[in-house]
């Protein structure tokens, strides 16, 4: 049986196939494997943000702000809560960049751990956890403890228990690696971080919506996230901060603005925090730009995060049997966990020559991410991918290899 | 003639009536007079928005950023600072919210003045620019020296002479007064920040889109403005923020992303700032969040500035003459200055009862803004209102008062 054959047959035994049709198409690429990078968009997203535009905007003008506009930060946070975090309501804010909610919730962290001056970090996290944290540490006095990981897999419990002390205030980590894409055992680094007495802020930018969370059973403190990956909400959608519900008293972020004030329309004199989360708010909700979202969370609601999680599972299961079948002979490496549970929903495949192979792909309309220094980056987004696809880009690879 | 007939004529000989049927109706609304706080949607947004999440978005998927979605955040503010606020190419960045960008601009502000610890503030300002800098100064153990203003009007350079010194970092202030619609003589005020060797960081909020600035030619240093107010770009839409060009390499902002790195996507070890304006942004550039502020630009572009001005002058000036002419009688007070060389784009008419006679507006339709603890306040914007619904929304405001 071919790749292809295969691929077909898991594409006919897949219970979210039907759900793929739900997507705007891009007539001409062959095969979309970017999916972790930039989502594709929902038809329905198309159209909420028409039927937003003539009815809310146009129709209601500055009265939506009365009637709903101004609780969907927490509405469409507490929605993406229930369908992906596994969190009860009133913990999550949609709101800012990821950056920023970094900024904001790594600076209340360690205003909440006043005396302990460390901040434990991963020398392989994505570029704007490690340069935010680089520049709070230099604006507040702290030391930076860099943990040197695996670069095909990341952090262990071993490795944050070696590097936490009675002077840390915070542990900041990616759940699921942007590069490897290695999965962190949250729980029990969460608990390594509280048995220092530290606090914990997972980035699950490359996690959720395609990843079960539990963060609140495995006692998280903070998390942000990203919404234009797996949750398909466009290019520079905002993003997602969460505060356990127990800390949210404690918390103070630096940035204080008039929407996470208390009573925000009194314009009174002195900023009070907002009760619970939406204190992590400062500036006016990015309305429009939470449509997108809020179609995908529905779809998620209709899907289900376990039968997602499932078929991402399977695809890059095919994607490195693939790799080693066909890619390994022409020099390919698997890049990436191979026990599936220790990996989340791409996988990266190394090549000496990965900047020039992605390249080629795209000008064959098969679109990989490339990641220094040696990264060919496949993933495929469950809803929106099927395993033909996959195995349809994964072939050009091969083509464009063999052909080299 | 009655004010019906006289607002009949200035729409018959208003050179920008043929652009308000670019706007999307509102089909039950009688009279908007809230464009200063929410502008309306043109059409154009609307189908820019659907073409861009079809073709490019979903067309063009992760190459979108390779083919301009990346350098969105410097075109888009070359464009705004071309068309709206006279300034040069290079200057100017779309990101974030305005709170989050009064929060960058004022921190690098500070960290460019070290040793100097006070920060001259107007206690009158809109809610927000106040809290943003109380939180810093608290962070960074600063003073402020509030100005005590006329509410009726606003800041003079008088004031600010008298309240700056050897001490002062930073002067922070409203352009337009959010709720006297007081504009702040910009160059007077600059020149005496720069007397002192203090920074100047200017809120454009309620002025950009309906006054003519001329930022480079006033000297000024740091800017931040709304974009979702007269430049109508949605609810929630990203903010601007302006660094004079020689500034820009002496300033840091705080928030550290990959965004305003050099060099990104090297996702190096370190963070560099990138060079000119592009330093400002931290997270991914709001990209689906732009377009509709971008066909207000283009809009903006064809009617030139100075006509919109113009308009607005006579658009305010007409609310005042009614005003005068019919609601002093039953107890309306213009809260906003005569002169209409002083005045943004809004008036203010106070009453006591303003709360309960909002209310009875809104039920019947005409919507302005409630402002504590007295104020109606009346913003046509001048791109998508007639002077008739004006005169409409007043005759209204009289009726109801009658009523009372």
């Amino acid at each position: 049986m071919t790749w292809a054959e295969r691929a077909a047959g898991l594409d006919a035994a897949d219970p979210l196939a039907h759900l793929r049709s739900r997507f705007l198409d891009a007539p001409d690429v062959v095969a979309y494997l970017d999916g972790n990078s930039l989502g594709r968009p929902l038809a329905a997203a198309a159209d909420g943000l028409a039927r937003f535009v003539h009815e809310e905007w146009a129709g209601r003008l500055i009265r939506g702000w009365d009637e709903g506009w101004m609780s969907w930060p927490e509405d469409v946070g507490d929605q993406l809560a229930a369908v992906a975090l596994g969190a009860a309501a009133g913990q999550v804010v949609v709101a800012d960049s990821t950056t920023v909610l970094l900024y904001k919730l790594a600076r209340a962290a360690l205003d909440a751990r006043p005396g302990r001056r460390e901040i434990v970090v991963d020398a392989g996290d994505f570029p704007t956890d490690r340069y935010v944290v680089e520049g709070i540490a230099a604006e507040r006095g702290c030391e930076l403890r860099w943990l040197r990981t695996d670069p095909d897999a990341g952090v262990t419990p071993e490795q944050v228990a070696a590097a936490v002390g009675p002077a840390t205030a915070l542990v900041l980590l990616s759940h699921v690696s942007y590069r490897s894409g290695w999965i962190v055992d949250a729980g029990a680094v969460t608990a390594v971080a509280h048995e220092a007495g530290a606090l914990m802020l997972w980035d699950l930018s490359h996690s959720v919506g395609s990843v079960e969370l539990a963060l609140d059973a495995e006692g998280v403190d903070l998390a942000v996230g990203c919404t234009y990956k797996y949750l398909n909400g466009g290019p520079g959608a905002p993003a997602f901060g969460y505060v356990r519900r127990d800390l949210q008293e404690q918390l103070r972020q630096p940035i204080q603005g008039w929407m996470g004030r208390l009573d925000p329309f009194a314009m009174g004199p002195g900023y009070v925090p907002a009760p619970g989360a939406r204190r992590v708010v400062s500036g006016t909700p990015p309305i429009l730009a939470m449509l997108p979202l809020r179609a995908q969370l529905d779809l998620l609601a209709e899907a289900g995060i376990a039968e997602v999680r499932a078929k991402s599972v399977r695809l890059t299961e095919l994607a490195v049997a693939v790799a080693d079948d066909l890619l390994a002979p022409l020099g390919v490496r698997v890049g990436s966990p191979r026990d599936a549970t220790r990996r989340g929903g791409h996988i990266t495949l190394c090549h000496p020559a990965a900047r020039d192979l992605v390249e080629r792909l795209w000008a064959r309309d098969v679109l990989p991410d490339f990641r220094e220094p040696d990264g060919i980056r496949i993933g495929p987004a469950p809803l929106s991918s099927s395993f033909t696809e996959l195995v349809r880009g994964l072939d050009v690879l091969r083509e464009v290899l063999a052909q080299r």
